[in-house]
């Protein structure tokens, strides 16, 4: 049965997972008043599969047994593999209304860099992690499971290693090794869609030296395993009306505090386990995919920004303006530039590894990223700039409905002639809501943050880049021999 | 009784006024519990007067009369007025946690803009504007009124005047002329603090023709007159704990559409009605003093990004990382600019008008508009940048005050040592709140569109240099005979 | 006899063709001590292909006969022709020190859009031009010509059309139509290496009205016909020595006001006469290659800034500093994305036309070339910064060889161990000469100016995209039926 | 004799001093070719102050003895002495056509450094400092001389203290302690106007350690001192026609690499000698001072920025293109930003030491300099976009003389109605020289290096803000006890 329905999907998550919301225990995260919005949104992965209209890039056949499963855990061989994969991340997130699904996206990602570390722990001396690596992604794709991802330590003292810190637990470790596995505890931050995905694939979130080697463990585990509690964070919630907040009313991620209070994992889900040469290696071959993943997913974010913007221009009549022009021009730019760089980046993808495993080129993925990431804000606020200050001072949905209130709000909220009120009034919301509230927020926050920091993307961009090759033309024009 | 108290301020709103909120009439703005939170904001405008730590600055005594007034009543003359009215209006906005408390600031803004207009309207024809205009000024200042203004009409289409547009109400207008008094029809939108101030000052929003004389009008009238409506804007609503969101869990501003519905006013509150030639200058001449306001608003804003920046570097344990520094030098360097600028802007005021009221320095005044405006955005990046992802992953506050978890957040949640884990969590709350939350994208909207576009400052720059002393110097250099 | 040599080249530029240079007219443009520079310069051209190491980008063999022809004439036909074509171009920029050689390629550009053109305006009205275009076509690959492009007319006053303007001759146009052919009169502005190529193509610069008629016309001239006047621009000149001047000592472009004195053309080498609707569409369409040529050469350019940073930064011993390798992961990513951006520009070309030329994707295009004009003058200024005020205060070739000079030189000015004070020095030079300097500020102004404006740019990415599929987005997302 | 005339001044420099100039001693100064240019240029100095136009600015009258010096010499003591002096300097650069005269503004800024810095000195333990420079002081004013300041060492591996690297050299140094005075050895590079100045003030360039104390060395000297030589950088030479160049082929500023080779001082011309804990101090005073000239004579700089682009405008017929208009715009606010931050630094200066000399606010004056610096090769950009191409495709000045050519450009060159064709040209090569030229780059390296680094700028501003203060505010705002 690999191609689950919605409904089997929110089923599923009926398991007695330990969730906290607001300090207390949430029974049924399918009941809950704001996770549900998360559950919906995270069923238009499974709705696609079903949806003629996209089935065709949801989906994958295999030419021996016709069985069908999700693209997402389709492992990438070449350039073509990469950019159908890119183009399912963007579609499915245009459907989320710029918001990531993510329920498949982070999960393989960290799968394809599994994959690929294990071969190269298992070349170095004998052990068995790409053979549980590759069971246990056969498992998932058989079950078209929904993927969580925990990475990011809490961390403590940024400046000190994990066995440096005041206390023994700022990092997820080993604190006991069993015959049939181990016992791990500790806890992680930013852990996206857990409250609704089915397994939690667990890695290291840097490079660790030998004495760190307790740390350098990466597993998976279903979600529902006991010692294992989450934390939800609050953020963003709030009773919102449709009218009002067209995207958040409708779509929401959860992220959640992950706390291991010594959880056990039984070997065959182990893929890493003291190895400490190969945690950097993991965090890194994860997030180069992550990257990836990260700016094919921010194209529908970028193009709603242009349409925007483009709207709100034809619906306050300044089109033909010229520095309106000059502001969607900007946009168009920022949005194509990054386009552009998402394909260079599957186009000039690295096949060279021992698995020939279609990695994105490091450099252009990083580039694409930083491009995205340091000049997001201002994308935002040229849209608010476009649109007006109606933004933030409009009336209520209610008021549109009001017997009295209604009639004078169309009779004076009017504009270019042919444009209805409540329509301009419906782009504006979009605009506040994708730019200038909780979620604007949310969108800014992780455009810097999100799949590594503006800093981290820079420090690849730099390690990427053959400088060698740059001086010795520069040496050559410069007469200097070489 | 100039000098009102706290008490006595919301006292008198509780005046019979037509407010609506979310579609349903509001019978008591004190209690209502959006409002309220506005009220106890503007609040600080009364408290300030009464604490012996704000009383210097917030208060002026009569030299003769002993009488004590609100300083933001009394009339600049000199740069160390101007700079005393800027410091007290940013001491307060301090108070108000970057939020500006308004009830003063932007209805002596346009009072001193209809002195300065009703002067030369006068001289150009006999006319008693003047004296009106003085004796509402009197009356305001004798009774430490709360004022708001209303300029901005909703305006239909933009590209059209007034008189050219689909219906006549795009514009608010005299609809009647009587013996006593005019009917004013029409609605403004973005009236802020409209729904918890006295009076209502309203002005034009433009420059008008010989057809759209009736538009040419302004006027004033308390808030609970007959026929005069506000719908409120619920934008930023919702129930908010103070340790998730320190800011706007206590400080409100409320914004409401404004529809006179053929309201009368008597003729000593009338102060232009049928010039048309004085209407675009009364909109410039009262945009002079609001933008000043502005730019003194603003210091306590961006402090407080410069102040949250360097705190979370602090509590992250990044202070000395060289791209922290990088960044807090630039946050630094864009507000001093800004403060240097206002003192510039009032240093250099024009008092050579009839009245000699010192009149912020245009030129400085814009470019120091702009100048904030257009790197506003970059700041709150850099802060959040600085600050990191928790920002929008944070737990709830409830869960710092479970038996169960609230140990487990202190203990995992823990970063430098010295620095409580909780204490790092307000710190980031405030960051969330101040730049990635509903009051952030408001602060971001305003920091475009509020007191002038951004396109406005632009405009009004160009306009205010002197061009042709460059053009000179320019000939001069090239060896073009002058 | 298709590849000429670099001598043979020389040589047909004795040809008694009509330059001006500083007042006087010079009788051999091959000894002249300035446009020699340029000669040798744009020999670079056929000296690659007789260089194994470039003949195989330089040369293509013809499948049927075996002749070998320079590829700047093959029409592309696919995305592997015009990347190969792009590869071409910088690799020839690459050994011309930065500075595009142009001699094939801005004439193949101008023959591609003439194609594209004529096929569409013979198609319209029966006419013959789509068949002149390929014999001259053929002509001058046959006998590997270089080629100049006059397209920009001198404009007089630039808001009006050329026939309002004060007087007939601001653009070219065609005054006497005769049998045999037209007489041409008029002038062009900013015509590159019209003093040293052997044919010139003759484009109009702007859409024409019909009364513009006379002034569409485009047609082909050798150089050396009478009524043909080039005026050399001086610019850059002067006696350099290599060791200060590493590019500028050696590579020159030359441009010349060329004025048309009643110039014949005879009817096979006229491509527009009078068909004025053509006329904005030829002038479209050659900048359509003409801005791929453009990205292509300046990734040289690019490449040599990067590389530049990046040695000044190894030799000044400032390589591992933090705000060092910020700089240069920001020229990284400066120049990357220019790359990557030709790239897709090939990868998605249009190839729909009648005649199946592969035209780069204008979109992409003009958003590479704003990215490089954009952000040019931030990258100088990058790397002179990384370089050190030494670059204009260094001491001269002289001193280095000076008995006495020399030793103080070298014991005073080292730097790092082991790097030689005379190497650094180069390096010093080489920032200097490409950045800081006559040169420079060439790079500089073509960076903004050449192959259309910055302005023109943007007016084209406005144009190319596809904003109604944007808008659709946003309004879906927004809740607006369409 | 207290005011020199220009001739005066000359005649000084016939003096033997050592002078190389591409490898050859330079026998007179005053008749080199290149230099000849630098000492006319920095003979606005002395013009001025016989000038009536500009005698009040430039000249001081002792109220006691009636005795006039030149301003620069005096102390200031007010924010109106800085002011003055600001306007001094700019005025001046304005006559230097954007290039700074220097010739008193960095000496006295060093006096001014040196007095602050030798009271400190003489207070912590006995010592005549503070006397010496007094008197040096009264001598320099007294007759009138010109002042060179040598501050950069050559500092062979910059991440090396003086004492540590390769050889002793690489910073100035004590190499012989003698009753009557002291022997130095070492190289200054980029001292600016030594080649035209009577006197050469030498200072540390860092901060130092007790092992550098050799290196802890300030101290004046004339410049023809035996063992001193200056070898001449020919940055910029070039025969230049004033129609072509109109600022470089009359101004210029000589720069030298500046030996000392075992030269000479008196004690009473010995400001520090060993004290290596006031090295630093003594730097960073003078940077104090200078920096604050840098930033009054940038004014001149980007006041011809502004008023060449506006005068390209005009004559382009430009004038009221929204994007020209938007670009004017930019330019204003850099420029006049710059200006207001030069006023709020003389404004906000610091007299609270022991001298009472009034030092300019640190944290002003430097994010002035960063202001000016960062954003500079961005106007330059505007400029040349908003002049256009002919910036460097221009026929020659010999060309307009001509009795053919000449009547073909006013023909063809002709622009908007009213302007001759030449006027437009000379506007031309204005922005030519000021911005696309050898002297365009030299402005664009000193506007990033002179009187320190952008980097440096960064630093002072990080270290001169307040902090901590910010901090508070942002506890407070978070709710935290502070």
């Amino acid at each position: 049965m690999p191609l689950r329905t919605a409904q089997q999907y929110a089923q599923s998550l009926k398991d007695g997972r330990t969730v906290y919301y607001r300090g207390e225990r949430v029974p049924d995260v399918t009941q809950h008043p704001v996770i549900q919005i998360a559950i919906e949104h995270a069923s238009i992965d499974y709705q696609m599969a079903h949806d003629p209209a996209h089935r065709d890039l949801a989906v994958v056949r295999d030419g021996d047994t016709g069985e069908e499963t999700s693209r997402y855990f389709t492992i990438p061989r070449s350039s073509e593999d990469l950019m159908a994969r890119s183009r399912l991340i963007e579609a499915a997130t245009r459907l989320g209304a710029t918001l990531v699904v993510l329920i498949k996206e982070i999960g393989t990602d960290a799968l394809f860099g599994l994959h690929l570390v294990a071969q190269q722990v298992d070349a170095r001396q004998p052990s068995a992690y790409l053979d549980r690596v590759r069971r246990f992604h056969t498992y998932c794709r058989q079950h078209d499971l929904a993927l969580a991802v925990a990475q990011t330590d809490v961390k403590g003292d940024r400046s000190l290693a994990p066995s440096e810190q005041d206390h023994p637990d700022y990092y997820v470790r080993v604190v006991e090794r069993r015959a049939d596995g181990i016992i791990v505890r500790g806890a992680k931050v930013h852990t996206s869609v857990s409250t609704n995905a089915n397994e939690l694939i667990v890695l290291p979130t840097r490079a660790m030296k030998a004495e760190d080697s307790a740390y350098a463990v990466a597993f998976a585990t279903p979600l529902n395993i006991p010692g294992l509690s989450m934390i939800a964070s609050p953020y963003g919630e709030g009773d919102r009306r449709p009218f009002e907040h067209p995207i958040s009313s409708r779509h929401k991620m959860m992220e959640t505090l992950t706390i291991f209070d010594d959880v056990f994992v039984p070997n065959d889900r182990v893929f890493l386990d003291g190895e400490w040469q190969a945690a950097g290696l993991l965090a890194h071959t994860f997030v180069q995919f992550h990257r990836f993943t990260a700016i094919s997913y921010k194209l529908a974010l970028v193009d709603a920004l242009v349409g925007a913007g483009a709207l709100l221009a034809e619906l306050n009549g300044l089109e033909k303006v010229g520095h309106i022009r000059e502001k969607m021009t900007r946009l168009i730019a920022y949005a194509e530039t990054l386009r552009a760089l998402v394909a260079q980046a599957a186009a000039q993808c690295d096949t060279s590894n021992a698995l020939g495993i279609a990695v994105p080129n490091t450099l252009l993925t990083n580039i694409a990223k930083l491009h995205f990431a340091s000049q997001y804000h201002q994308a935002v606020a040229t849209v608010q700039e476009i649109a007006g200050g109606l933004l933030v001072t409009a009336p209520a949905a209610e008021d549109w409905e009001h017997a009295d209130l209604g009639p004078l709000l169309r009779h004076y909220l009017g504009g270019r002639r042919g444009v209805a009120a409540e329509e301009r009034m419906r782009a504006m919301h979009l605009v506040q809501d994708l730019t200038a509230s909780d979620y604007g927020g949310y969108q800014e926050v992780l455009a810097i943050h999100a799949e590594g920091s503006i800093e981290a993307e820079k420090l690849a961009i730099f390690r990427g880049y053959d400088v060698a090759a740059a001086k010795r033309y520069a040496r050559m024009l410069a007469g200097i021999a070489t």
